[in-house]
This record gives structure tokens, sequence and C-alpha cells, in this order.
């Protein structure tokens, strides 16, 4: 046992304690608290943001971190305590090249660039937001600045934070492959528009009974209610306090079954990933997931790999149908596997299918590597999105609420993060390639025997937190980097198949 | 402006910070949080509660109040800035007097006391919990000791942390009021049995319904829902994070719907009391109500006098008919009103009716000074206990769970707390009798139109928080100090009335 590191605990439980306390605060302000709330209790966040961020960025860690990183301290320490130390000093590194001035500049301009955002939004006003947009850009490249390495592009610097080991390399490579092999398949079922319809999930479904639904399906995927908890917010997500407490949010629409199943198919996807993380590190830095492309992986694969799957429904279906025996009784199995696949391209991201979303996220990683590798004017930015948009699906946004207003992501300064959501498909498809290979997948799909699954992937993916990153457990697991062959392989059958192509 | 209350001002705003989280944490623990959450949670809200508590007990602060206890920087505070000074101040001395090394050990056991509770409720023994109730009866009398002021009685001074300005004296006179006026009265209910049912409470009432008409109560009553939640617990509470975000819980019964009914209306009167508090002190440490007492007494204010009033019902009764046409269809208003005030000696403190519920208080009371004046054999209690109900109530609990055990109070060391809930009512009755000169009350209680009522408690006790104390309001708002007369006229009125008597 390092002593050292035993002198560095109290400071991580006191990052994990205020920690707790902001995530506790972010998921009650995004699920229950009263309106009017949020100007006093935004203080308090303010307060304790503050407070977590002294607890490790002080000069006590400081020295300690350094103590630890020698060659004899490193032998004394286990591989997640290493992890740790690694984990808290890179954000030290990270956080010590930039001017503290700066960073507090940064901090004021992202305290008021959300509204700026939601204004704008709102109003369809995107010069409202653009002088924003283009401080929050002008901040992130200089930040990024300071953490570049000689030699490397500035855009990879800034990948570096969402998915650890992709570069803009391996992602000009991946981007490549799906323009060239998906664009024709998306054009040749534009072509065949009406042979599938989705109707079915369009007729009146009780709210309430969605949320039994719900609960059923999350559940059946195999949440553990006793260390969860299932709730509604404007924008799905998960959230956790440890292993012992993961929450996920749905959203629900009267006339649109599709957003409750697959927002809680998706959902549960990542909060399995949370309550398979190991005891051992539950409650540290490195008790989240491997990053956000490994996370996506994971709730993507439950998503669509699983969830979109024939065999996932066989036996599934009909539990569904008791739901909602007067809205789906006349709907055979066929018809419910056609109408959840459903293909067409579309202007928004979160209500595109599988098959034309990828394309949502390349338009994305397009223009922000153009952004960090030019100097774009930012007015101009619209005008791309909308050509590129004509380019890869053939829409055009009549709004820029509808187009490049519609996420709030570059709001919040996550430029970089988009590319993770495409990463986490192509995870997910090679990660079932070699799934298939390991258990009867389909079979335990159409049985309903979810367990032996999600014990492979908390074997050989979640409970190791963050000790390690995507690459190091893609290699680990599948025995090669990654792939994207298997996910363009799996799109192009699944999607031929449909649509008898 | 003083320059030294400024300098306390972040002092101020770290401890509310840590407050705010302590309070959502243990909300979120009694409402949502998984089952399986609490053992890894808790940490965090160890080193929270520790946080806090450094935040106002240190060096620094202690300087500057001393030093704004002078003549000189006194006469530049404001009233608001005076009443913080003073009580944090106060904290700060009552906390000197304890050795650090006892507080510790106190809170150590207060830690376990719980469960320990819990486990001997559960199983019906009370030895189990004996030595825990013993060490903490200790530790109570060893800290009331080191406050005590010369010829103080030691429980005066526990009575202080709960009702400051009322001492064994008050209590005693109030009591024996009680005593003497109400257990005839009660002795001729009892004569009376069967004279008025409430079997029109114990029909089926869906949950789901009741929980949409307790929402309906609470707004009607004046509950501001743009700045409040309301949600479900096993234990009815109010708590807040300030006065724009105040929460309360109900509970519900399927065959009783007295509970929701009467537990939503008293926990609004809480709420509302929260939900009034001025905006300059809802985030400091004077932003909570003035001391138990007065925060009880508007809960039954608004429970009892006007809750169980014939004019609170006289337009609202059809109403709550609309929820349940089935279950209250044929049922009278008189009959209604028979039902929800019917009285009966009973054994548990918390389903007691409105005129033997302060018997329960009584009880409590003089056990509790019994304990403080003398050396309680700790394995004698529950032979008093019973002893006690037999001859106020006349009612012996068969086991000690229903007993003396009933109450998880004493095992987290609130010793002195009961006679708030006694009190409360007393102050409710003293404030009824006032406002009835100030305003036609009854005819705003028939009305629905409770708005210049709350405007009323608003203005001469809610908005002050805790910068005054109870009697001090209670002198300012009715012109006389606390007084139990009306408190028991009212009561035999009424239920004189009720029974025909």
């Amino acid at each position: 046992m390092s002593q050292l590191f035993e002198q560095l605990k109290p400071h991580l439980d006191k990052a994990y304690a205020y920690r707790t306390a902001l995530v506790l605060l972010s998921w009650d302000n995004s699920t229950l608290a009263p309106k009017k709330a949020l100007a006093n209790t935004s203080k308090a966040v303010a307060i304790l943001s503050g407070e977590r961020y002294k607890a490790l960025i002080n000069k006590e860690v400081k020295d300690l971190l350094w103590a630890l990183s020698t060659e004899k301290e490193q032998a004394e320490l286990t591989a997640y305590e290493k992890a740790i130390v690694k984990n808290v000093k890179k954000n030290f590194e990270d956080l010590e090249l930039i001017p503290p001035q700066e960073y507090q500049e940064y901090q004021l301009l992202l305290a008021k660039s959300k509204s700026a955002w939601e204004y704008a939004k709102t109003n369809n006003d995107f010069a409202a937001f653009a002088p924003v947009l283009k401080d929050i850009i002008a901040y992130t490249k200089k930040f990024a600045s300071y953490k570049q390495k000689e030699g490397q592009p500035l855009y990879d610097v800034q990948l570096e934070d969402f998915a650890e080991g992709f570069t803009t390399e391996i992602l000009d490579g991946f981007f490549g492959k799906l323009r060239t092999e998906l664009v024709p398949l998306v054009q040749k079922i534009r072509e065949k528009k009406g042979f599938i319809s989705r109707d079915c999930l369009h007729r009146s479904y009780d709210i309430d009974t969605q949320k039994k639904m719900a609960r059923f399906l999350s559940e059946y995927v195999g949440f553990d209610m006793d260390r969860g908890v299932i709730a509604e917010s404007m924008h799905p997500f998960t959230t956790n306090l440890h292993n012992h407490d993961v929450r996920l949010t749905s959203f629900y629409r009267e006339n649109g079954l599709e957003y409750a199943l697959f927002c809680v198919i998706h959902e549960t996807g990542h909060a399995l990933y949370e309550q398979d993380i190991d005891d051992e590190i539950t409650l540290t830095p490195i008790g989240g997931g491997a990053g956000m492309s490994m996370h996506e992986s994971q709730s993507r694969l439950y998503e669509n790999n699983f969830g979109r799957s024939k065999a996932f429904w066989k036996n599934l279906y009909s539990k569904i149908q008791a739901f909602f025996p007067e809205q789906l009784g006349d709907v055979s199995l066929d018809e419910f596997y056609g109408a959840i696949n459903y293909s067409e391209p579309g202007l928004i991201r979160t209500a595109a299918d599988e098959l034309t979303y990828p394309f949502h996220i390349m338009i994305r990683y397009e223009m922000e590597k153009m952004i960090f590798e030019n100097d774009v004017d930012v007015m101009e930015l619209p005008k791309i999105w909308n050509q590129k948009y004509e380019e890869y699906l053939g829409v055009v946004p009549p709004t820029d609420s509808e187009g490049i207003l519609q996420d709030m992501h570059w709001s919040g300064g996550m430029i970089g993060y988009f590319p993770s959501y495409a990463l986490g498909s192509a995870i997910a498809a090679q990660l079932y390639h070699y799934m298939e290979k390991e258990m009867p997948l389909e079979s335990y799909l159409e049985e309903g025997n979810l367990k032996p699954i999600q014990e492979y992937l908390k074997e050989h993916i979640h409970r190791f937190g963050e000790s390690k990153n995507t690459q190091e457990l893609l290699l680990e697991t599948t025995g090669e980097a990654f792939n994207p062959d298997y996910y363009v392989e799996y799109l192009i059958k699944k999607y031929s198949a449909l649509y008898e192509l």
C-alpha cells in the first residue's frame, strides 16, 4: 500500500462528494425542480463547482501527483491506482496550461452562451448566436493550441478530450468509407419511398401506459431498479451518483411510440455500463465510462444492434402488443420490425434512423474540422451546413433552427464531441461481430436471455470504468484496433434485406 | 454597509451551498433514490456535512463574528444582518462549549442509532434499543449541562434548541391546563362512541386519483407550483432549497382518505411559510422558519383550524366529491365534516385526532422532563409509558413498537422536540383568535379566498424567517405572549358542538 496514495485519498473523496452533489443538482434541475428555482439554486451550484475544482487542483494534490509518478512509487500502485493518478494528473496538466484569467473568462462566456443559443434557436436568429459562437470557437482553438504537440493537427487535440486515441486520420478514413459506401444505399432507399411504413407507430399511445412499458422494457434489457431510477425529461439522458445509483430519463410522444421504445433501450445501454462499473472504483475519478465513444457504443449496441433486430422482438413483441392491444393488435411482427427500421433522410439528428444517422455526424465532423483548420467566417456556417445537407442527404433545412442551431453542444463548448456518436455505432458493430463468435447471441436475444450478454460486456468493458481507454478495450476484447468495416457491412446487409435491394 | 459583514458573506454563501446539497440529497433519499444507493451516497453526505460544519466553524469566521458584535459594528448592520450574526454566533458558542472529542463520539453514536431503533421497532425489542437510548440521553444531558445557566432547569436548556423562549414553567402550565380541562372532555366523547362515524373515509380510494386531488388541494390552499414540488414518501415532510424551491411530500392509503387530505393541507401550511420567506434572507442562515413551534403552528392552523372547519369545506367539498363520485356521492357535507373530526383515543401519535393529539405530546413531555430531572433506568421507560397512556387516554399499547418505540425522534437525539407539536396547535388557536378580528376569516374560508389569509401571515410572521423568535412574533402579531387559553376554548367549543355535549 502506497503511503502517498493514502494521502491522496481524502482529496479524491472530497472531489467525489462535490461531484455527487453537482450530479444530483443537475439531475434534479432536468427532471423535477420547479421552474422558478434555477436562479437561486444556481448560486449554490456555482459555489460547489468552485469547491470541486479546488478539491483536486491545489498545491498539495499537485505535489502528491508528481511524487506518485516516479518509477519507485508507481511500482507500489495497483492498476486502478495508477489509472487514478494518471487521470487526475492529466486534468491538472491540461488546466495548468491555460492561464487562469482566460479560463475564468471562458467560464463566464459559457455561463451565458446556452441562453444565447436557446434564444437563437427559438427565434430562428443565427445572427444572435454568431458572436457567442465566434468567441467559443476562439477560446476552444486557443486552449487546444496550448496543449498541441509538435506536428499534431489542432482538431486532433480537441478530439482527445472526447475520444482518446481517435485522430483526424482515423476519422477521415472512417467518414470517407461511410460516404463512399453508404451514400448510394441511402439514394436507393429514397427511390423505394413507401416500400416500408411506420404509420403504426404514430397512432395514439397513452402516455401513462408508455411509461409502464418503458419501465418493463428497461428491466427486460437488464436495468436493475434496486440500483436505478427512471424519470422523464425533455432530452433523454443517463447519469449516476455511483454504480448503485444510476438514473436514466426518457421522453414520450403520444403519436410516436418509437421515442419511448428506443430512448429507453438506448439510455438503458448507457445505464448498464454505469451499473457494471467495479465497486472498487465507482467512487473515484475513474468511476465513469471509458470516454464518450465507448459509452455511446453501449447505448447503440442495445438500441440498434439488439433493439432493432428481428431476433430481439421475436418473443418480446407480443408483450409490447399487450400494453397496446388496440394500437398494435393488427400489426404483425414483420410490419413492426419494418416500422422501427424505416429509413428516410431528414433534418434532425436526434430523430434520424440508424442508416442516415451517421451522415448528420459526418456533416458536423467536416464543419468542426474546417473550423479548426481554417479561419472560417462564423456567419458563413449556416450556408455551408445547408449545402452539406443537400449534398449528403438531399434535404435542405428551411430554417436555421432546424439546421445548424438544432443541437446545444457547441453552445456548451463541446466541439469535437459529435464524432463519438458515430464512432459509438461503429464500435457497437465491431463488438457485435466478435460477440457472435463467443456466444449464441441471436438465440439469447430471441429468448430474452440478456444476462450473459451483459456479463460479457461487464467482464470485457464495463467494469474497468475509465482505467482503460476505448482503443485499449477494443484491442483486448476484439483482438484488433478500431475497424469501421463491420459497421458498413452491417448497415448494407441489414438495409439491403429490409428494402429488398 | 459594514465591511466586516461583507467579509462574512462568502462564508455564509458557502454554508448555504453545502446546505442546498445536503437538503437535496436528503430529499432525494426519502423520495426517489434507489434502495441500494444509500451506503455509497452516505459517504458523500458525511464529507459534505463535515465541509458544511467547517464553513462556519473556523477561526476566520469566529474573529469576524466577535468583531461584528461590538456596539459600533452593530450600529452599522441592518436588522437582518444583526439576526444573521446573532444566529451564527449562537451556533458557534454552543458548539464551542462541547469538547470536540465528545462531539465526534456523539456523531458516531447518532450514525448507528437510527438503525438500532428501526431494528427494535420492527422486532418489538426495546431491550435492543435501550443501551443506545441510554447513551443518547447521557450525551444530551451532558451537552445541555455545558450550556446550562445558573439556576436554569436542565430540560429548559434542551427546550431552547427547539422552542426558544419556552421553559418548563410555561409548559407545565400549558400541559396542566390541558390535563384539567380536556381529560373530562375526552372521557365524555368516549362515552358517546358511535355518535359520529368515519367509515365513509375508509372506502376504496384510487391512489392516482388521490394524488391528483392532493395537488388540487395544495394549490387551492395556496401552494405555488412554479416554486414547489409535491412528491410521495413514507413519512410526509416539507423541506426547501430556498423560497423558490419548496418541496412537500404526502402519503396515501387506499382505505384512508383522511391521510391524503390532511397530510397535504398540513404540509402545505409548512410550505407556505417557506415560500413566503423574504427574498433578502432566503439564502442565509436565517432563511428558515422561527423555530419548530411556530412552524408547526402554521401547518396546524391550515390542517385543523382551517382544514377541519365547516366553513372551509362549504364550497370545497363538492370539488372533492367530484374526484370520488362513487365513494362520496352519497355522503353529505355534515357527515363528511363529522368524519374528518371523528375523535377516539388511540395509541399512535401521527394517527391521532385533533382533540386527543396533545395528550400524546403531554406524555412525551412528562417523560422527557423526568429523564432530564432524574436518573431514570432506561429499561423502566416502557412501563412508565404504558401507565401514562392508560391514565390519560385509557388505552394500553400491546407492544412497545406501538408504544414507546413508535417515533424515531429520540434515536436522532431530538429530545425536547415533541413539545413544539402541541405548542404549534396552541399558537395556531391564538393566531386564529386574533385573525378573526382582523378580517372576515370565516367568509374567506367559505369562499376559498385564501390569499388574504396567507398575505396576513406572510406580513406578520412568514417573511421574517428566523430573524425573530416565536415569542417575539406572537407578541407583535397578537399583542400578547403565548396564551394557551384560546386553544383549550377552541377545542372545548368545537368538540362539544360536534358531539352535542
